[in-house]
């Protein structure tokens, strides 16, 4: 449903195969600066495209902000044979996802992740989606992108920080479905970019093959949730705080809390946890004390909106062992807690 | 794909046949005050329901009603398991479909219209739709509701105007699909309930049909659309000269337009056009004089962000012939103005 284009050059091919009544580029204000002019000089399609610019940040993926992209489209006479390029990270893919599938009940979009996290994950699948009131992804949608395009060669502009926001997302592909993958990225010695790329096309393969088997997250695609039920959590919460961290930083720290949990519920080996949160330690490191703030207590009410809960209970994705997830896993507050303090401590 | 129900006792049974967590109802407070009390009444499975009222009228499709039943929705903990109610006219539906496919990236929704607009045609289909800087249903998703409950009983409540604004629906669907069903429609003698009701249920068919065909208005569905590019002009207009006339009103006269531009690019029959024009003006009148400030000079620019266009171009549906009708005819400003001129005069 999806192409997968692997460079600028395959990219130009796609859009003349295309009847493409106009284009729209979203992008912020970093990736304006280090991609666009890359993309303009290489796709003689865009040529009288309209840029429109937001701000970085999670807080753009917001109401108010897509409702003023609405109206730039409506008032540049955008119509719905019209294609909107998202080229950012995952907040402006999932932004400019959202604002595509309900422009005119629809327009056609193509992601240009510019983030590795963007590359492995959040510009797969067709998931779109805005925060509300500091909850994230609530308001969205499920469509598929016209084509994902991934250019490796952006990634030596990204801090190092960004990689390994990424890093979460790759080793979570590997516990979840794939064990060769899990134990190549374990064993990496470091994050350098030149370590890394041979293994973004694996992890793009991955989250491909499971969304193919379940575009709407009905079942099985919900394994790719693994970690984020206390990560998104954590990641709205210090938010709120007015510190927030990268979404792959929480996604870290929600890995470790449901590595634990799997491990008292469910009989994971302890090993293989240990081995897991030991390179989320390494790679993707957050400062001391910097958790501190974020009790269980504070988590929980945010974790009781999470979009896989069912008759109030909160439902975690576990492993059985590695590459075993099971999905709709009850888990208490008390439970919780206690796997919260053993990785927070 | 929609479960067709007639009645309340219908939708009961519908109801235990499934899962879902929770209802929420979405009304306003004309519907509240006439219906919702019915409903409760009758339907076991709502006694627990969250009721949430909007104020009546087109003001209320708007991004900022729509995010603040998001986050009511959000507060209450409704789960991606739980089905939206939509107790209202078109506006309900419209507002309420989107806000329901966009929730947690899509919860159920039902229908349950209470004006004969909602009853023949904005329940029907599966368009969702909010309105965007005066301009209708720039936003919105295509999604189909898990059913339409139809309870005409409820007609009896009505205003006559609200009869007549779902009549020019009702006598589109016979020009564009079912010369019948326009004959019919074209030779009552009343607008009295019971001379309609007879034509409602086969109204609704001839629109579902479309739909079944092209659910995504990539091609056939569009011929609905037959009396809307002046008619959606002429209802944004009006409303934002603080004049607003119902929706059935404005594509009454967009209607006329429509027929007379037939006539005169494509053919039709000027016996046809006169009928259908005599009968609009029978039962849909407007005050001598309320249109006059709507010059076709005025109606333009809505029409330039009408969906269908295409490259800059406004796009009409045209008829050939009763029943025979043409997608995609491009008309320009002067041939506009001259159809207008001869409908306002």
């Amino acid at each position: 449903m999806t192409v997968q284009l692997h460079s600028l050059s395959e990219l130009n091919e796609f859009l003349h195969s295309r009847a493409y009544s106009s284009f729209t580029i979203l992008t912020d204000s970093n990736t304006h600066e280090h991609c666009l002019g890359d993309l303009l000089a290489s796709c003689e399609a865009f040529k009288d495209a309209e840029v429109i610019e937001v701000e970085p940040g999670e807080s753009s993926k917001d109401v108010e902000i897509a409702s003023g992209i609405w109206s730039v489209l409506l008032e540049n006479g955008t119509d719905r044979h019209a294609c909107l390029i998202n080229l950012g990270g995952g907040m402006v893919t999932d932004l400019g996802g959202f604002v595509a599938t309900t422009f005119k009940r629809g327009i056609a979009f193509i992601h240009i992740p510019t983030s590795l996290l963007g590359m492995v994950d959040a510009a797969i699948g067709g998931k779109t989606g805005i925060n509300l009131d500091s909850h994230k992804n609530q308001v969205g949608t499920f469509a598929p992108p016209h084509a994902v395009v991934t250019c490796a060669e952006w990634l030596q502009t990204l801090p190092d920080r960004e990689l390994r926001s990424g890093y979460a997302e790759m080793l979570k592909h590997g516990l979840v479905a794939d064990p060769a993958h899990f134990n190549e990225l374990a064993n990496l010695t470091s994050l350098h970019i030149e370590e890394l790329a041979p293994s973004i096309r694996r992890s793009a393969e991955l989250k491909m093959q499971v969304v193919e088997q379940d575009f709407r997250e009905a079942g099985l695609r919900q394994i790719l949730n693994f970690g984020h039920t206390a990560g998104h959590a954590l990641e709205a919460l210090m938010a709120q705080n007015g510190t927030p961290i990268l979404h792959g930083e929480a996604v870290a720290q929600g890995l470790r809390c449901a590595l634990q949990l799997s491990v008292s519920e469910l009989g994971l080996d302890q090993g293989v946890a240990d081995t897991a949160s030991a390179a989320l330690q390494r790679f993707v490191p957050l400062p001391t004390g910097r958790m501190t703030p974020a009790t269980a207590e504070l988590l929980w009410p945010f974790m009781l909106t999470d979009k896989k809960n069912r008759e109030g209970q909160v439902r975690f994705v576990l492993l059985e062992a590695l590459g075993k997830p099971q999905m709709d896993q009850p888990v208490d507050f008390t439970t919780f807690a206690q796997a919260w303090q053993s990785i927070v401590d």
